[in-house]
């Protein structure tokens, strides 16, 4: 179904790479449907973006580290976008930051969980949470198989990142008490206003840059960690984001939109 | 896959039960997964142009209803999206406008050809072009499939629809002398740029809007198409269009995103 024959010199060859690694992990069953379509809001976001990690979501990246190297307990859940684009890196996060990794799933069934779980230990991983019984707690007023969790796992966390995630599971995970650290390329999003600290940004290129800044922060101690976490601000850094959007689309628009529109 | 259990007061209803229809009939094999990603990026213009239909679009609605009124040999070029959304307004407005349906597939098999084909004639079409041996000639300067037309449907044609493409058949097309109508959300992408007429909005909308609209100014006189289609300038549309998302852009920003954004 996909065309690998994307020229090296396309404008947009990063994207059109990203997207079909996409579409090869729906056929692998790891990317349910509505993944590829949430993808797609998020190529489009990025596209208004201008397809870089911009000075806030860096700024973003920061006090998630900061976040991570002050936690206790820690949880990265994973789903199938991000299994899908991160694995390895979601590894190297776990590992720096002392975190477990958590499979959370829209639309769960034991294949998914299993082929999630699978690509994850190929990543490197040895534990990894919230798969079959173990994903035995629930978390209030969900609806959907999202609800499910591990007791072990994102239940006892005091920190959880949810990549991808949407803006009912984000509420629903602050309303029980959890900091969350969403990376969302929408900052109109609910999943973008709700969590504690929303990176904006293509989690492709966030999260090898928020291990990059882990492995920076690392040494340090944990007043400047708190220092960080004071000094940000989530409305704020989301509101820039708007204005960057803003901007770029003033800036395309007098570009005629020809180059930068390509293949979208 | 999919959850058909979206109340009906959800903000965002229309828009989740259109996600739903795409997945169903990605799962039947009318849409590939390369159109549910392109899909997810025509939601995420769709909410920044507020999901209505704008004056601009009603504009360019009009402009390609007298380019229709005023075609000697139209054509609606169709592929998988645009079947699985509006197979049936591609015929009311094919039987209205005397055009010819022309199947034509980014991502050609046999099998995606025939069971779009078959959609089309539950829809009331009694003649489909550009199915299996039919599609036997090229269009120049296109690699993938979407070159094969047919020489009796597109390759003849003077004036072709082609909703939901992409640039580079748009400019092909226009290229070798077509007047081409779009139907494209992003006002940015590179078809709304190269068609001759876009009509920025959601196709489920704009659709039915553009058969009403031939049905209202089908007994106008040649004179009033021309002037139409004389005072109809696709640049300043577009430009505007941009505009409006612009406009959008501060308004959710202030309402806080949070209520617009939900499940998004």
């Amino acid at each position: 179904m996909t065309d690998s024959r994307i020229p090296d010199n396309h404008p947009r060859a990063k994207s059109l790479h990203t997207r079909e690694k996409l579409i090869n992990s729906h056929l692998e069953g790891i990317v349910a449907a509505s993944g590829l379509i949430a993808h797609g809001r998020g190529e489009a976001f990025d596209y208004l973006l201008g397809e870089k990690t911009s000075k806030l979501a860096l700024e973003a990246i920061d006090a998630a580290a900061a976040m991570f190297l002050t936690a206790r307990n820690p949880v990265i859940s994973v789903n199938g976008n991000t299994a899908a684009l991160v694995a390895e890196e979601v590894v190297k996060l776990a590992n720096i930051t002392g975190s477990k990794i958590e499979v959370n799933l829209f639309y769960r069934s034991r294949a998914r969980e299993l082929v999630i779980k699978k690509l994850l230990e190929k990543a490197g991983a040895h534990e990894i949470f919230g798969v079959g019984k173990n994903a035995s707690a629930r978390i209030p007023e969900l609806s959907s198989e999202r609800r499910r969790v591990d007791p072990k796992g994102i239940l006892a966390a005091d920190v959880v990142m949810v990549p991808l995630e949407d803006g009912d599971r984000t509420e629903a995970l602050v309303k029980i008490g959890k900091k969350v650290i969403a990376i969302d390329l929408n900052p109109l999003s609910r999943t973008a206003a709700k969590a504690t600290i929303t990176i904006v940004d293509n989690i492709v290129r966030s999260m090898p840059k928020l291990v990059g800044s882990v492995g920076k922060m690392k040494n340090q101690g944990v007043g400047k960690f708190r220092e960080i976490l004071r000094n940000f601000d989530n409305g704020k850094n989301l509101a820039e984001s708007m204005l960057l959007i803003k901007e770029n689309l003033s800036k395309f628009a007098a570009e005629g939109g020809t180059e930068r529109g390509r293949a979208m």
